[in-house]
């Protein structure tokens, strides 16, 4: 599991700073997430291929969230995409998109699935045999949605000196990957757990942006890998972060430590501060395994 | 008479080029001109004051000339505006904007109006006391119009040694710039060519993109100081521009050379090509005052 930050200052693009996005690679699946104007010149800049992008997820309809997702689309056209691509958001997203394409006579020359998001209640909104993504509902100023991506339980790992001192056959091995116990030829039955490890513990993401402190999340990030949380602002701007409905450093950090979080990356800062240090060291006050966001930065599970 | 390229490239914005945008200032208004993804970065990369722009005109509705507009617009409301916006544009302009305003629940702060266009015929959009505006109609693949900037002839200039020759008094002063002529007190009349110099003489800029190659917008450009054409291919690809409704580097300079403008001005390149200068040495074949758009560059008059 891989994340790339394109993106993660709140308001308005900047010379040196870019509004959220990010991608999100996961068993070689990638998401992008949240789509802020210039997320293509970002993807560029952070040598990601258009093409393996079939799935975005916008998590609200303010301009700093996805005012490049048309852009992108139309980027993708352009390109000569051939493969379907998948948007997950607030219900809107659709028209705005169609509406635009309609008035330039630019229709995609790729399938273009539109899965609109209404739902107050956390819902599975996609769902492969490797990864669930479901909806963490947020509460912010305009309907909006984190996301919660999840790798599944994968399959068990085979224990290839105890699979060959038994002398079991290759034509088997799947069977025993999927957690079934063998029999020999010789009628003796094999426990599974004799002859695999356990899988690689799945990983989990989650994605909370925008939000004022809301702890109604917390069950559902509960004992998540990676949280991402917004930290719009410090302690100092509690109030405004309150009128605003966004978070500070600190609640960011009570949000990781009550869900259990093993790690707490902050993002969407206001401009306003001169350093983004200052949000770590608030939030390690509460919360010991801080990372901060920063445009152009990865991050591996 | 100052020109500043914000970009002049087709098609999808990337990491070392823009597409299109440029900011006119001509008799202390500052006039943008589309407005592609990523145009507010580049103001701010041009140190032009977001503040002083209180008109924005659209060519056409393609992305690569109107998608920063809604995060322009935003941005601005952001900043605090309380100034006016105009926005000239095609129709539909207004729909796009105002369903991503209501969707994401952020109305501006400032008055935004929208002049739709839609006549096939040249007409004023734009006139005050110092500049008029008129859309060129251009032949592209969605409706599409070019525009003519204009000053206004300005007042007389005072001959000042004549003026005090004559012992005039000052209160007389702006009749005189206003082309009046005077009666001394002893009954001469003085003739107003005589106590002024001519005004400057008024500049013009045409803005022309995108359009194929379309003598019918002649008449309206004739004697333009400086004529913006766009030039996305070679002579080479000209099937590829007829079929695409674009222009080759000639073509424009054809237009340039039938219109008697002064100076052309090439930008809209195709990313295929190597190198621009491509475009100067074919234009230059005929006509021989040719200038390259180029991210960042500003002419003056």
């Amino acid at each position: 599991m891989k994340l790339t930050i394109l993106g993660c200052y709140a308001a308005t693009p900047r010379t040196i700073t870019n509004p959220t996005s990010q991608v999100l690679e996961i068993k070689n699946r990638m998401f992008l997430i949240d789509c802020g104007e210039g997320t293509q010149v970002q993807l560029r800049k952070n040598k990601i291929k258009f093409s393996k992008i079939n799935q975005v997820f916008i998590s609200h309809l303010h301009g700093d969230h996805f005012f490049g997702l048309i852009g992108l689309i139309s980027t993708f056209s352009l390109l000569g995409r051939t493969t379907d691509l998948h948007i997950y958001g607030p219900k809107g997203i659709k028209e705005i998109i169609i509406l635009q394409l309609r008035l330039s006579n630019s229709w995609t020359n790729y399938g273009l699935y539109f899965h609109e998001l209404e739902s107050e209640e956390s819902e599975v909104v996609f769902e492969d045999d490797k990864v669930l993504v479901t909806t963490i509902p947020l509460k912010h100023r305009v309907y909006t949605n984190g996301f919660l991506f999840q790798e599944k339980v994968g399959e068990r790992k085979l224990n290839m000196d105890a699979v060959l001192n038994h002398e079991i056959e290759s034509c088997y091995y799947q069977k025993i990957k999927n957690g079934k116990d063998i029999k020999l030829d010789d009628g003796r039955l094999i426990a599974n757990s004799v002859l695999t490890f356990d899988p690689i513990e799945p990983k989990s993401y989650a994605f909370c942006s925008d939000t004022v402190f809301h702890e109604d999340i917390i069950p559902i990030i509960e004992n998540v890998d990676i949280l991402y949380h917004e930290s719009t602002f410090l302690e100092s701007e509690v109030s405004l972060a309150n009128k605003t409905l966004h978070s500070t450093a600190k609640e960011a950090a009570r949000i990781a430590l009550k869900a259990n979080a093993k790690q707490l990356i902050l993002g969407h800062y206001s401009t306003r501060y001169e350093s983004i240090d200052l949000f770590k060291e608030e939030a390690k006050t509460i919360f010991p395994e801080v990372l901060l966001a920063e445009d152009g930065k990865t991050f591996e599970l």
